[in-house]
């Protein structure tokens, strides 16, 4: 009898917190929806700003209309972190010919990352298709030294997330140079990592291992690729020409720009909620990761004007340099940790702002105390709470060795790499509604973490 | 003993079932995100045929290539359904100002469909605005007679499913005109039924009542309610002018479009699959319904390429009308009744072609049998299959009466109102892979239906 009474208690608190959580959550959501400033702040960082590659004066922009926005929104304290960060630049507009015989064909490409300009005139070379790293090591040197490698191993379109897609592909962006050059080519040419087939190349980053020669890579469309690949079948001999006039300057010195509401009763324990702040260059960087910036500040804006105060600090951290290097990620880390920050949870929305879908969570034991929330969210389309494969985003996960609770914030992945990293990632792609459901969505598990710690 | 013996056997049976759908499903995802052809159908039933008024020529076109079609994809059978449909055309481009003293500001509309046009030359009257027909009859014939009524009760941005704002919002719309014309109106206006602040005014049908007079009634974009509120506001004389040469003609004849693949088992038992052929003129009715038409054809086209043979009959329709009356949804449930032809499901597409979410169900019978079947479809997007809320679909909402069982496929909603009814529903809004995976997402359920039955 006892048992059933404290039952019957217990369950009945249970009922009176989700129904409270559940009219919090609302409030997030109406003054979101209606009142929203998401769109609006990615409008300005889109448009007012645009691409904000790290070092450049638009990502020093960026940090200032990031510092001031959040000193203007009266967070309890706004500051910055600095951080020394890789200034790559593209330089002129790339160019690139397919060569067949007496027929030249112009392609669309864009330098990937990181990667080092072509001599002046560019480089002509015979090309050569590989779809990955074992047909290369069979073809050897004595078939790729002195001509240019295209990597042509398309995303599989069945995954049907694509970040998985992405994941199976993105070896050939990130160290198709460095694997060509072991055997003696001059150049890589990489297929975009897009499903979708279009005339929009999508740079992103590359690294050069020490140990070999640094030769210029670019990536190509997916429609050039198709082009360049059937001339090479139709002869043996196709050459490419590109020219690209990137190149790395010294490291400029940058910001994470971070602003917190302090907690009422827990003030000591923090959760982060993240995106990155630099972007690539090509496009606006609405998508990639405007918009991850705006939800980040947002959230803790529709605590503030609520009047919702919470009971551990939450803290938006705008990182610098995702892109190419991660240095603002591994400062946070590395300063959490000499501060003795004790970091609770750390959310990140790196993925789009596109309509909400899950969040994945990186250990077992967040996962299981989170399953009741997900009746709480559910009606804002989180359909799971679940294990995330990768941590929780390329700038929180430096946090995992402090034991923080990583967290991603999923929304639906089936149009952002259509965007990502090409000049088409732009504001008119991200839907205001979409944009601000996300905003509801991490404004809401930021306050059940901070109600009932993890 | 046996009890658990017996159990066993039915839990093997359950698990294996379950294992074979679900390779079964895969197939269906594999080929359509692969080789799928719903993508290149949409190509060009919206730019190739383009926007489709019940009785227009392009409304014949599309009968003809949706016949066409399913006769070269090899379906079983494939006939028209002759349907009488309403035949109302646009006429010359509308115009509208708003003036306000000596300033006078044009502002964008579109006539309602099915609306009378004005007088040739337009027609200029004092406006007055109203949210609803309760204001309407408070301030009653003294302050309405001779003047135009401005409908502008915006939709509801706090609802999360952007058809339950539409649903609250759509009588000004449909009702609006003969309300206003009760009161000695002369002409109404109505703001676009759209959660989105734009200038793009969205059409959409409006209905007389026969007891009163039939006055021009016309959509004013967002933007141009704003203005014309404004207005309004600053000066009560405010003045309205438009024109519009709208009118109905005389009844054509059209067509419903039907192709069926005979069951294996159990022939006589119909699972339908349909959307609706006709669409507004003014985008090209990529998103209302032209997705639903390819998602029903590519459907049936996934059963015939993978050599899957259903054990039930199933029947992609092509339903006429159903924006201006739903003749072709009348006509089908008459036949189908006259016929004795029995139908256990229909399933209808007409929410657009983004992201897959759920299946909306008619009775709690069918719910229940199909909740183990959630777990098949989660990884593709589908979290639920719930109760929907009117039915599934405005076509196959008159198979009801004969006990069908009506299921709307439900995509994600938030992009959807953004677009329809007006001059941007048009192919470039559609998502290949979210086409795609909705596709997917209905060929699985008339596989599971067509193997399990209702």
């Amino acid at each position: 009898m006892r048992a059933i009474f404290f039952l019957l208690i217990f369950l009945s608190q249970n009922i009176f917190a989700q129904e409270s959580d559940s009219l919090i959550i609302r409030k997030f959501f109406n003054e979101e929806l209606s009142k929203g400033k998401s769109y609006s702040m990615l409008d300005h960082l889109s448009n007012k700003i645009g691409g904000r590659l790290s070092g450049s004066p638009q990502a020093a922009q960026a940090v200032e209309w990031g510092k001031k926005t959040m000193e203007f929104l009266g967070f309890d304290k706004v500051w910055l972190q600095e951080v020394m960060v890789p200034h790559w630049v593209r330089g002129e507009k790339e160019q690139a010919k397919i060569i067949s015989g007496k027929e030249k064909t112009e392609v669309r490409i864009c330098a990937l990352g990181n990667s080092v300009g072509t001599q002046k005139n560019g480089i002509t070379a015979t090309i050569i298709e590989v779809k990955n790293f074992k047909e290369l090591e069979k073809l050897g040197r004595k078939n790729i030294e002195g001509k240019i490698v295209f990597f042509n191993r398309a995303l599989d379109p069945t995954f049907i997330t694509t970040g998985a897609a992405y994941g199976k592909g993105v070896d050939q962006r990130g160290g198709g140079a460095s694997e060509a050059a072991k055997y003696g080519a001059v150049g890589v040419v990489v297929r975009s990592m897009t499903l979708a087939m279009d005339d929009h190349p999508h740079t992103g980053a590359m690294i050069y291992k020490d140990s070999v020669a640094k030769i210029p890579a670019c990536a190509i469309s997916t429609i050039g690729a198709t082009k360049l690949s059937d001339a090479i079948k139709l002869n043996a001999d196709t050459k490419f020409y590109f020219r690209q006039t990137c190149e790395m300057l010294p490291d400029e010195k940058s910001f994470n720009v971070i602003g917190e509401i302090l907690g009422s009763e827990f003030p000591e324990e923090i959760i982060v909620v993240g995106g990155h702040l630099d972007s690539w260059d090509n496009g606006d960087g609405a998508s990639d990761d405007g918009t991850g910036i705006v939800q980040s500040i947002e959230a803790l804006r529709l605590f503030k004007v609520l009047g919702i105060r919470p009971r551990r600090t939450i803290r938006a951290v705008l990182f610098m340099n995702e892109e190419s290097g991660v240095r603002g990620g591994d400062k946070y880390a590395e300063l959490a940790k000499n501060n003795n920050e004790k970091h609770i949870a750390a959310i990140e929305s790196d993925g789009g702002g596109f309509t909400p879908r899950s969040f994945g969570v990186d250990n077992e034991k967040a996962i299981s105390k989170m399953q009741p929330w997900v009746e709480l969210l559910k009606q804002y389309g989180i359909s799971e709470i679940k294990k995330s494969w990768g941590g929780g985003g390329t700038d929180i996960n430096p946090l995992k060795k402090e034991g923080t609770t990583l967290i991603g914030y999923h929304c639906d992945s089936q149009r952002y790499f259509d965007y990502h990293h090409s000049e088409i990632d732009t504001f008119d792609k991200v839907n205001k509604r979409e944009l601000e459901l996300g905003t509801g969505c991490i404004a809401a598990m930021i306050w059940l973490i901070s109600e009932y710690g993890l």
